[in-house]
């Protein structure tokens, strides 16, 4: 597909980068990464999150070793998204506010889709200077490790990580669903064709190869999704645990 | 600041645009928006989340009721971004897959993220076209009733909308707290000027004029925040009632 804009051409060719080179980023790119996160949009205004720039070479390793990913100590720069109802907590009672609101679930999501959204747009940004980046949701592995590790206060959960810097590697593009499956016009049903084009998509996956994975050609989108099903980790499934023991109130 | 790309450019000038010509997207820019979409990366692969096209007038009428906000159904295009375990629920099915794991806390948050990554991706590429967005975090003043509107199945949840089209409108950049209370090296640690940083910004804040509301000069943002939160809409502070009617397992 042709690309629209210089943007959407960067966007189409989006793949995770995995290894970096040398060269660190200068302290005005991160100025201005920094400004482009904080200019995301962000649900009723309220900035609901917060980001960790993880340098120390210590509390790398310790989130390395929960992602279960060596080179997250690795990439250049890391940062560690945070959904933040703490902040405006602080701000609140300062202002003589003394409800529980701060805490119930709609804090909770706001701040988890403020962290995401400001993810991505850090992404792009970075994307569009000639670097590369890398997500690391692997970090819910074990949230609890991951709080302790950077100290998150209370009314504060860890949403998801982003590794960058200039790219070491170029992996190939690795195919998706189409989006047939994917996007519906008012209601939400699959087409006809759903089995037939998970067919023709397996196959496809089948001709890629996992730079990841040391060259070596994946299984089907099927067979990778079964095995992730029935390897679940534990502490993934029962997050909302700790999201609770973070002072959220669940309200169930 | 200055701008070191065009996409950085860009994102520093994002602002919301509520309101749009009559000028139609044309099919190929959708289609090009599709595949970015597409293109975002997605938690371990699993691209856990599907996009409802809304088209239909009394479907955009009803969104816009739980929205409270009259101005969705006008948008030139409106998406709905789902997180969606229910679709490699089947894929996983017709694999011989019978576990549990499908419902988990897992999968939804998988599928609540990749919904938020790729809806901030089509907003950047949407600006990189010369038009304009607006996210409706708004469509979980009424989870049930959204479910019901776009006939979502089990094991999926509407994330967040955005509207989009030419924009008819260019209102001014809302002020943002500075990065200094939001951007932390290795711990989580509020700096000790806290409390001037947000009476600065505060009194910045008083300084802007919200489009929205017809131009009238803002309220602090320590008092929008407390009367944000004392105005918390039960149905979004129970929002987990609704996940779990969903068919996932909160596991708590």
């Amino acid at each position: 597909m042709k690309a629209i804009s210089e943007t959407i051409g960067r966007q189409l060719a989006h793949r995770s980068v995995r290894e970096f080179t040398d060269r660190a980023v200068p302290e005005e790119v991160l100025g201005a990464l920094f400004e482009v996160m904080n200019r995301t949009a962000t649900s009723t205004g309220l900035q609901s999150y917060s980001v960790i720039r993880v340098t120390d070479a210590g509390q790398r390793r310790r989130v390395a070793e929960v992602c279960g990913q060596e080179y997250v100590a690795r990439a250049t720069e890391l940062f560690i998204f945070v959904a933040d109802a703490y902040r405006n907590g602080a701000i609140a009672r300062a202002k003589g506010y003394d409800g529980e609101e701060i805490r119930d679930m709609d804090r909770f999501f706001q701040g988890f889709t403020d962290a995401a959204l400001a993810a991505q747009n850090l992404t792009n940004a970075v994307e569009s200077l000639g670097m590369g980046a890398v997500y690391f949701g692997s970090i819910l592995n074990d949230s609890r490790a991951i709080i302790e590790i950077l100290g998150l206060p209370k009314h504060t959960f860890p949403v998801v990580g982003v590794g960058f810097g200039y790219p070491a590697q170029e992996p190939q593009l690795k195919p998706r669903m189409p989006i047939s499956v994917k996007v519906f016009e008012n209601r939400y049903e699959l087409p006809e064709d759903f089995e037939e084009t998970v067919a023709a998509y397996d196959e496809e996956m089948r001709g890629y190869y996992d730079t990841r994975a040391n060259g070596r050609r994946s299984d089907s989108f099927s067979d990778q999704l079964v095995a992730r099903l029935e390897n679940t980790i534990d502490n993934r499934a029962k997050m909302l645990r700790v999201v609770r023991e973070q002072g959220f109130e669940l309200g169930v």
